[in-house]
């Protein structure tokens, strides 16, 4: 391919899409990416009000994902779109993801992978015939001090790993939102939209994916508690679950929609027979390393510290103590996929061998997860293998 | 009774131990009870030693629990202790609770209640026979900002319990320190000492009296996952616990004895359908207040804090600032229960109605959870009633 | 001018640069402006390398400055640059900001503005003559968290401000790095190129400036002691500043470069005659509220917290525990500055009256303040009007 | 002298007082020194009262200071007081001090050690000729991460010492409440009981010793800013001031009682040219280790921390996490000065090389502070050297 940028076409994330918006700024961070398309909205014309805010022609704008992948392919390399973005509620990732592939386009794509275990294999399969980039945007693995944290359990600083603990509270459904007029609140508490789980699919999925990541070790059965705990809701509003992993780790799970007061305040802890690692979104740019019987140390991002593996430094834009957030961690997503994307497209690569980015595989264990933690719940509360 | 210091006798906390020490600075430090006898030691030359560095005088230093009551009933009142108080590993704990008792001596023993739920359960028969002040030092029920958010919860604050999160991680038996001559880790690591639990019994407990208590909610039912990650070792070192409680509320409890690098992080997080609450031992003097929708506050513990429950500052020594502590934990405890004393020898009774400390049935509560644990683990993590 | 995105050019923050890769970044986050051209070099070549690296045309990659201001002249509306940011080195601000000012372009510049107060009044006579846009990028204005301070101590949520205490402690010119390799060391301490002061004109300047952003007051005087505390060098890497304000607050600043061990750990705390309020680098998406006799309340960014002032959502991408940063910071600056340029260029401005950013009077004042600090300091620590 | 408690009399801490109650809880703490008798108050009546609350005989409890001196003389060693502690206001320091130690009996004394320099230097004078123990209660030069920060600097730890911050932020006195019946206010804001500077001496003093303690360097010069915020108020309540230290080091001290919502956060950081330290009262069992170009690190105190330096674990009663506090403090003050006393009596003593607590000489030096920077304010802010 020539010296350009890439060029990306957008599958929702129409106005007043949260999720859309953050992917866009993500692509746009590192000037490595700009938008050419999109079918933002089911609603044609709000699709094109969402493209001419972007600045996109209206021909650009397309009315279905169909249209798109079609009127796309017909144009020359260069001037179609490079990649698919998928940013749609959970019932529309599978239809649109596997049109994007089978008409040849990377794509990277929202978290839960899809709306079943089923639909996810499905494009498991596909992804593995077209052998095109992949990405799904587990976030939180595309955090600096959580590549850190992984680098440094796969190194063995912290021994042999005994005990996981991850969480992620918030509070924002503690009132029956999705009776308001609420568009992220409504589609998570449909069944029709969702899938089989809110809390658990929503939020309970990027633990589980960062508990693997970080450890290095795959969840292999679950024992959970589902509650729904504001009256007249269907799914989940609340996860706690044990969990065990490959070669003798333990966990727990906690996730909530109703830890009224807080916000997005995911962790992992993770225990070692040599020490401890902790990771909070709440400070997400400080890993504290807990050697046993010294004391903790506050590794923290930063492009200038020396202590640092190659794995955090390769996510890391600007010296110690200028904060980088949730959209820098997009755009590590973004950027390394795109890596791939030109590989795919004909160029050399420059990417790193850390320079990795959650998958197919991935997407298709979180559905697994959502499948096992919801059955698990249903039968009482009892070990139930994960699917692999 | 004369105005006068309370006289305390003390069974246990001889050269070397953790726990009696720490007691007899709680006792000391509100300058209301003196220590004035002890059967500090199984061993009669370390009693008389132990005796010694703490200025008793030899006749006060008994070999034995039996001869220490046995004696201190012939002295006259005023001379004669008042009360004992009862710092031995658990297994010792039963016997000289249940003569004192016998003997007329009201009682503060350090927690778990005794070795078994029956022992417990005995003990509770010869308290309601005796009527006499019965305390058991949950440390945690004591601290200000505890008493604080108790106060909110029941008056209503958070709205209705939903869900209780408490988590206990400590460090220091991540390897197997029972095998040194660590005294502290080689009794709890035994189950002829310790009981049936280790890591549940010694800390969980502290987090299921802390739940209860700050909700004003019992729990009903368990489903426990207990390991014993350091190779060797017989009794569990890390719990992971589902909770029911009263009223529709669930809980997650999590202790552990081999999260590495660890201190004594305790944390209750508590939340309501219209707020939340957040207590840490880390920072003790803090609660965090989460009214659904609005800003984290930040209630601190100061004798001078307008805003702060009555129940809260009858436990303050200090204006905001000066931070207190452990130690001053166990002195709310003994002078709660001091007041509870001195109306038993006749005094009249200056206590206010807040101040409470943990007493019979809290401790039969607890040998209840511990057996509840210990068997739900057992039968392969299956919910269990707690026995009432 | 018609519906698209802003054309930017950029010089200096060639290969290697800092803080041009970060205003690059500001400028990409929200898709409205884009790179088209640049003098990043003095090195011809390294110029047309960085450009190349953008994906930049040779032809739009100039040699210097004037080239390319002259060449840009040229183009058609629409396809020549826009406006021009400059992130060269201080020395290097203030010809092209001229040359870039008299051809009509908008300037967005960090700071400090210029090299010399002559040469930042000299610019601001070139601004009011030309009524052009102008931004300097006085970053920590532009936190939501700060913008909410500024508008609560406005509408008289602290009361009378009495006293401001401002810090950034620093600690990576502890060694002598300037005699090594670092580029951002090595011009930083060289008076030829950073001006008369080091550590107050590339730190200290910020905490002046937020100071007055916050507090609404002006600086009318300083007593001022700088040191260089290591050996050999010529400016000061220690800045310690008494401060009078308008109205009769006081306040204290305190910049270092050789505070061991820190990173960039800005902090303002200000003290009014009813409440305090304090913002930390550290923890930039957080405000502490403090209210005399009221518990502390954790202001918190999100764009969904119904409690922030619009000055604050007007700054804000993502709902509450999202966290942004150092970049989103810029991104709102070029943002803001953006808006005038589009009105400047005859589009109908969108901009709401709480989308300010910093401009040539705090640019001037800047370096008025450098040079008081400066002379206070040579004159024995004396106090000396700022002029203004 | 016998195998027995320690004798203690009081002058001052009254019914009501605040610091008198904390100075009997440290002394009780651990169990090595009791009270036998007091002048708790200038009104007779008051003192019985107060004396009778502490379980104290009537005859015990004297009217003024000069009769307890007297009669305690009378008695035998053994019945009698073996020192006096002095808690009553600055003015009541000089006399009962004198008349004290004049009479054979040790002293420990509340900061500042007296109203005037003359009569510090007096009291110097007495110490030196009676060669008896006093101690002065700067209690956070007896916190254990004080200790530790202490004998890390002094070890060479953070290398040549070049600048030291500290700061102590109250709000309590941001209104006028000595206008009301606040007992601590009014004695404070009143020349005639606080003496030339109430916020510079209530509270800066404390950050002059303990910067001086921490860093084993004396302050020889001193720029200082009174201000007094509140209209009305003739001492200070806000204090800023530069320091000088012997060996170039430098430091800025601010202390105010009108930083609105601030509690006692006193906090030290102190910066080497090859690391860091910092501690702060917030977290008072943290000491922040902070080496160049590599992580922070997290000391904590516990009995059983490792790392930690003999000078830190000489005054920490329990292991890691369990919190220990203000009140601990000083009693590490009695404690280390009860052994003085006891060698005083002829004991054999049994004091560690790490036992050390502020005496005489740091009282000289507080008011020599006091005086040097009540001067340099009044002389319009200029450099001023301390007596010595």
């Amino acid at each position: 391919m020539q010296h350009r940028k890439l060029r990306m076409g957008m599958v929702g994330g129409g106005r007043g899409s949260f999720i859309g918006a953050v992917h866009r700024m993500g692509a746009n961070l590192d000037g490595q990416i700009e938008l050419v398309c999109g079918a933002f909205s089911s609603d044609p014309q709000r699709s094109v009000k969402s493209g001419h805010d972007l600045y996109l022609p209206e021909n650009r704008c397309y009315a279905t994902f169909e249209e798109m992948v079609l009127e796309e392919q017909k144009l020359p390399e260069g001037e179609r779109m490079d990649f698919v973005s998928i940013v749609t509620p959970n019932h529309m990732h599978f239809a649109p993801a596997k049109a994007a592939l089978e008409a040849g386009f990377p794509v990277i794509i929202d978290k839960p992978l899809a709306f079943t275990l089923e639909e996810a294999r499905e494009l498991k399969r596909i992804v593995s015939d077209t052998r095109l980039p992949f990405a799904v945007t587990y976030t939180y693995a595309a955090y600096p001090m959580v590549k850190q944290a992984r680098a440094m359990v796969l190194s063995g600083a912290i021994g042999k790993v005994r005990k996981i603990m991850v969480e992620y509270p918030q509070g924002w459904l503690a009132e029956k939102l999705e009776d308001t007029d609420s568009k992220q609140a409504s589609w998570r508490a449909d069944p029709k939209r969702a899938g089989i789980s809110n809390c658990f699919g929503d939020i309970g999925t990027h633990l589980a994916n960062m508990a693997e990541y970080v450890s290095g070790l795959k969840i292999t059965e679950v024992l959970a508690e589902l509650n729904a705990f504001v009256p007249g809701r269907t799914l989940d509003d609340d996860a706690n679950v044990l969990l065990k992993f490959e070669k003798g780790a333990n966990g727990v799970l906690s996730a909530s929609q109703v830890a009224t007061g807080e916000e997005n305040d995911i962790k992992i802890r993770i225990y070692g027979d040599k020490g401890g690692l902790e990771w909070s979104n709440r400070d997400l740019n400080t890993l504290l390393v807990k050697p046993h019987g010294a004391p903790v140390q506050i590794y923290r991002a930063g492009g200038n510290n020396p202590y640092l593996h190659d794995a955090a430094l390769a996510h890391i834009r600007t010296p110690a103590g200028h904060p980088e957030g949730y959209i820098e961690a997009f755009a590590n997503i973004y950027r390394n996929f795109s890596f791939d994307v030109r590989s795919h497209l004909g160029a050399a690569s420059e990417k790193s061998s850390f320079m990795d980015y959650p998958g197919i595989n991935d997407g298709v264990k979180g559905m697994a997860m959502i499948k096992a933690v919801v059955e698990s719940s249903a039968n009482g509360n009892v070990w139930t293998q994960v699917e692999s």
